[in-house]
């Protein structure tokens, strides 16, 4: 069991993730990226999966053509976590 | 440059993808797939994805976990048309 972040540790893991916003309504963050095309979001994709794969932690998230778009949340915390927050930076590593 | 599809050509073709649904407002088609959990969804995903590159025409889609949910729907011709009813039965054709 994972413990939903309080207040005051996810303003300081956010500040260190200027790049992801945070979703109140959801208790989640989301980041869209954007690359040159098709091929090159997929294979971002690709990348992302295997990640959540191996931490078993999966995103939800969408695609269309050069654009994805990552909400990060924790079901089991029902809210964010620290699982989000290393997802995250994981993601943010691979660019 | 390709042709949206007439009421009729698009509910002679709907007719031949019974698990696929209109949606009027995009004049696009969705289906939701369901797997038995990430490894096999993002494996679909990845031959969607191979036969979207190959065709030159992408699905707008997103997944959450087991989950895929596919929207197509043809920009250059501001709705539906052939290319959207053969990558649905392209991706049909993968179950």
């Amino acid at each position: 069991m994972v413990a939903r972040l309080t207040d005051g540790l996810r303003e300081e893991s956010l500040a260190a993730l200027p790049d992801w916003r945070w979703d109140a309504e959801r208790d989640a963050i989301t980041r869209r990226f954007e690359f040159r095309d098709f091929n090159q979001a997929f294979g971002f994709m690709t990348r992302v999966a295997l990640i959540a794969e191996k931490a078993d932690h999966h995103p939800e998230w969408s695609n269309v053509w050069n654009k994805v778009d990552i909400l990060l949340t924790t079901h089991d915390a029902d809210g964010l976590s620290t699982r989000d927050i290393q997802m995250a930076q994981a993601i943010d590593a691979l660019l």
